[in-house]
């Protein structure tokens, strides 16, 4: 948490990655981000991971320092409800992200109308409007067939849902360049990107679609090893895996120097004729390389490497599970300030982190935790939508909206 | 390339895929930014993949539609050059990008005694300062170690450097969080990230840090099944693989329909005492459930299972190489409005993506190549630093400057 957007207003409806992502973002750096649900939570209420309770981690990491309101958004009165936080009046207000794609009550065009200089941003699975998630994108754009082991003949897909993460990092991006358009003209704009596009726009970043066009030789897998330079897995001693990059000219004399195989790769040079001082040779020459450097690495165990390396400058890593992170790297700790040890009621007691920019401006503050779902319903319903008490106790009544507290207070009345 | 940050200029100073691609970004999003090089290139001038010309697919896609200036950065007069360059006067300027940390002449505290609202975003390798990347970040947090072939025992890397996508792209929201902070009170200010940083938060938001310390089973491999609930690879009637989302119950329910096997899935449910409703009963039955499912693929071809489920509003999707993508995907082809042809000498001729983001009020325009390295050199000189011609000659004939337009001049002189 910073505040360098502090004052900021933006109301999220929302599931799953990209978007809940991108408003968690916000409110890391100071934003006031609502997000509103159904009554009883959205689709991603459950999403795994899950604590032993049951309830979801995954839903807690996501929407860090939001706001939460639980509306039933089938009845008129809650539509209407939606519309009215969605654009109501304020400078910094007036912005609204979204992957629900929703005609008739809460597209642009309808909510323009409430609000002219409203900011939407749409995230949507391709450019048609059809659904794509992470898991659909990554097969249809090739790069399960680049991953894997050499030997493994089958796509990998990844775990991670990279384009998910990249995708809601670009909302954030697409509103604070839309938001500052409104400061300097008052215009608002309606904006829309996909998941698929994103993903198709990044392969041609990285040159991807440019090599299959102009290069016969499709890209292959190539197990762990880095893509066009030098960089590999090797088994120590003591049975650890550690990555070793030579990527860069200084990476690649470092290692041939720690390594002690200087010799072996001149004589490796002599015997092709080529100059391991370019890397795409050492690309080329990689399984040679690697069979020059594994017999160093079988023979010192990982402690003794990982010294050797730091103190001759070479970077390398060494290959974990996610829980030999959390235990051993005091990066993934409260030793780090991005994280903080929070105890959540129903997850448990781990570190959370906050947002990981730094602004010399705005001071790091501790990262907040999820809302119970609907937790602050009644607070915006007073300081966004401007109700009564006599209004809002309505809706409660009515059950067009919900909140954990309302509902004890009642039972316990 | 859209307008909406028209009139912005950003200098950047750099190398790889995340600050480079957070300069891009910006550039397609219609700021003037601006990238200095060493003369002969930076540490990703030639680095893959490469066209057969030898030049760099690379470089080509992460330096689309800046402006290149090539300076002997070594020099104290290059020095200047580049402090003048990133400090030069205009309310819209003084910003800077790096991924280069270089203490004593371009860092903030001295840059910002030559322009006291500098903001300058700085991404590390980790917060200590010390160099990490891709590679060697994945690995250390864990996700090779979830990632591949259930039957498989070795980690398997990313093909794909999520993790330079995602900080790219947090480097320019942090930009732009900086300069609405710069618009409002005239504070510039120095923002760090790390590449290590971004991927522990991120861990973090998506709940894996949770999951590892209050849950006992790690989170394993799981070959191409969607975590967490329902979704899986599938090999067709003529060999092409599919996969397909059962995530949401409305996923779920039309996936079951089309492959009539509700009477199936009802007699694992009485089986197992277990709702399919509930996604991580899904989870933990994916096996049985694929199973189940596997002999319809098998009997079906490709294009009537893509038939059906588009009928029935499944989310499928097809493995691909990138060459079969960019060969059958009309989304990556000039059909996409994001996409243009473009003939790039040296390169060849393939399409070239523009911004993802759409917006209303600035309508999209044709992504713009990436410069020769140095092609702007003079022209910087001069509506950037206010050099006269004189004084650019100078820098030319001493060598402190590069261009290409400009030896081509001297030589036919």
């Amino acid at each position: 948490m910073t505040d360098v957007l502090k004052g900021m207003r933006i109301v999220e409806g929302s599931a799953f990655v990209a978007v809940p992502l991108a408003g968690m973002t916000l409110a890391q750096m100071g934003a006031d981000v609502i997000r509103f649900d159904r009554i009883g939570g959205g689709l991603d209420a459950g999403r795994w991971p899950v604590a032993p309770s049951g309830q979801s981690l995954f839903w807690a990491g996501m929407n860090k320092g939001k706001r939460s309101i639980a509306v039933d958004m089938k009845s008129p009165e809650g539509k209407e409800l939606i519309t009215r936080i969605i654009t109501a009046p304020g400078e910094d207000a007036g912005m609204f992200l979204t992957n629900l794609r929703v005609r008739g009550w809460m597209d642009h065009e309808t909510l323009s109308q409430h609000r002219r200089d409203l900011i939407m941003v749409t995230l949507m699975g391709d450019r048609h409007g059809r659904p794509q998630v992470d898991y659909t994108v990554n097969p249809a754009l090739g790069i399960p067939d680049m991953t894997g082991p050499e030997e493994y003949e089958g796509p990998v897909a990844n775990a991670l849902p990279a384009w998910d993460l990249v995708a809601g990092n670009m909302v954030v991006s697409a509103l604070l360049a839309a938001e500052r358009h409104r400061l300097r003209t008052g215009e608002g704009q309606d904006v829309e990107l996909s998941l698929k596009d994103v993903a198709a726009a990044t392969l041609g970043h990285l040159g991807m679609i440019g090599d299959a066009v102009v290069n016969d030789a499709p890209r292959g897998k190539a197990g762990n090893a880095l893509y066009g330079a030098y960089g590999q897995d090797f088994v120590c001693a003591d049975g650890k895996r550690i990555m070793v990059i030579g990527l860069t000219a200084r990476q690649w004399s470092g290692l041939v120097k720690v390594t002690e195989t200087a010799d072996q790769m001149a004589a490796l040079e002599a015997r092709t004729g080529k100059d391991l001082k370019d890397e795409g040779v050492r690309w080329a020459l990689r399984q040679e390389i690697t069979h020059i450097l594994k017999p160093w690495f079988a023979q010192h165990p990982g402690p003794r490497i990982s010294q050797q390396f730091d103190a001759a400058g070479v970077t390398w890593s060494q290959f974990r599970s996610v829980k030999e992170a959390v235990a051993e790297d005091t990066d993934l700790s409260p030793d780090n300030p991005m994280f903080e040890q929070l105890h959540q009621p129903g997850l448990g007691t781990f570190p959370v982190p906050g947002s990981p920019m730094s602004f010399s401006r705005h001071a790091r503050k501790s990262p907040q935790k999820a809302p119970d779902l609907g937790a602050h319903t009644e607070e915006i319903l007073g300081d966004v939508v401007r109700m009564t008490d006599a209004e809002i106790a309505r809706l409660f009544d009515t059950g067009v909206v919900q909140s954990p507290n309302y509902a004890v207070g009642r039972s316990a009345a």
